[in-house]
């Protein structure tokens, strides 16, 4: 892909710069709120299945310093993009191209701190989108069962896999860690008072825990959209912009 | 149970006075919220699971008139102060002695507007209440998947089963109805921003819609009891005291 071809987005306030496809899988907030997620510390190991270009992890290493992080995309052209904008945030990821149900062998043999994940979102069935590269990313042609399971798979014994995913499919997620993991669950919600579109979904492998639903993140302050910039609340500005830690374990605490 | 061994108490400003033992499990906000939860219309037909001494059918009874109740309560004291509660109250509740697991021919030949339950919250293996009575309708003896199984066959296509427990069990309420009804839960917060202690779920049989995660409904205000009298939102407020409906269907629009 040339330069034509793509934009050089930022995110986090201009910490993380990454070139996405400019017609295909155009990352958003979702990436920057599961990194956010992370309850990692400097010096883990983490693995993000489905990287795409990379921004979940990224945003990671812009907040935690000295991470080792592994980013498995099955994507040619999104691979190599992950791995130039590694390259240019100075970000330590090391980027494999590969299908999440045959990764390499090297790869099966390790355990990482934390799995992380924000995978496809719609269903196989539905309509194609006019860009391949954008219908891969979005369509789940790898069941999220088998995304839990890699995920499991590839966690330590008391690691953490977050995953971002639509709220409509918790009843889906939980059913995949069930007798696994502990699991918290934070809805997203556009605005106060309405549905959860997201969730973020943190299991601990092998965790005993009882499940924990937090109070529901609101990314948008009033009831609706009104004039132009941002509306964000302050908590998702300060997210989204600032770098911040979402901490599920303390909001459980609260 | 002779009277001394009872109490009289007040549910929706004295809408409903029901007898519950002194000693033994007593009713309190939950099973008023659980009715408030149902979206019954005047003239259907309603079967309580676990309806101890009658409050949440009662409470039904009080805001939708013209319902067709049965109730079923496995300790015969609970049963009789059903019975009791339902002809002072003047509710066309019919209470059936049974064990979930061994209803009664007619009662297994019928299908059902609404299913409704409030069950035991605690694991079998837990310590032993000091009454027996209250052991009993506390401890977990039928596993949930029998309460919502039983549930689930005593509704009719496209009815409503409608449950609220303890938040921790959303993932086994959901796995109970994966691919058998579709879901909206309502998390019940005791504050604003802290953890969901209880979650209402309202599955309708057969149903195919994606499920729902509604915003959660706050008890409490503000972040922590201060002095005397109830600090209730206005919100619950409504639905305890004043018998307003708390619509599901409605808040998933939002």
């Amino acid at each position: 892909m040339t330069d034509p071809d793509l934009t050089r987005d930022a995110f986090l306030d201009g910490r993380v710069q990454a070139w996405q496809p400019r017609a295909g899988y155009r990352a958003a907030t979702d990436p920057v709120l599961l990194a956010a997620a992370v309850p990692v510390r400097a010096g883990q190991t983490v693995l993000e299945l489905g990287c795409g270009v990379g921004v979940a992890s990224l945003c990671l290493a812009a907040r935690v310093p000295g991470l080792e992080m592994t980013g498995v995309e099955v994507q040619a052209e999104y691979a190599a993009l992950a791995r130039r904008n590694a390259a240019e945030n100075g970000a330590a990821l090391q980027v494999v191209e590969a299908d999440l149900e045959a990764l390499p062998t090297d790869l099966r043999a390790r355990r990482f701190d934390h799995v992380i994940a924000n995978p496809p979102y719609y269903a196989p069935q539905g309509p194609a989108a006019q860009n391949a590269g954008r219908d891969k990313a979005l369509r789940e042609d790898t069941p999220l069962a088998v995304w839990i399971d890699t995920a499991l798979r590839r966690a330590r014994d008391g690691g953490y896999i977050t995953l971002i995913h639509l709220a409509e499919r918790l009843p889906d997620l939980l059913a995949g860690f069930a007798g696994r993991a502990s699991c918290h669950v934070l809805p997203l919600a556009a605005r106060a008072q309405r549905p959860a579109r997201r969730v973020i979904v943190q299991a601990r492998k092998g965790g005993r825990a009882p499940f924990v639903l937090l109070p529901p993140l609101v990314i948008h302050q009033g009831a609706a959209h009104l004039g132009d910039g941002d509306d964000f609340t302050d908590t998702a500005r300060a997210l989204l912009r600032d770098c911040a830690a979402l901490g599920l374990g303390e909001m459980a605490q609260a």
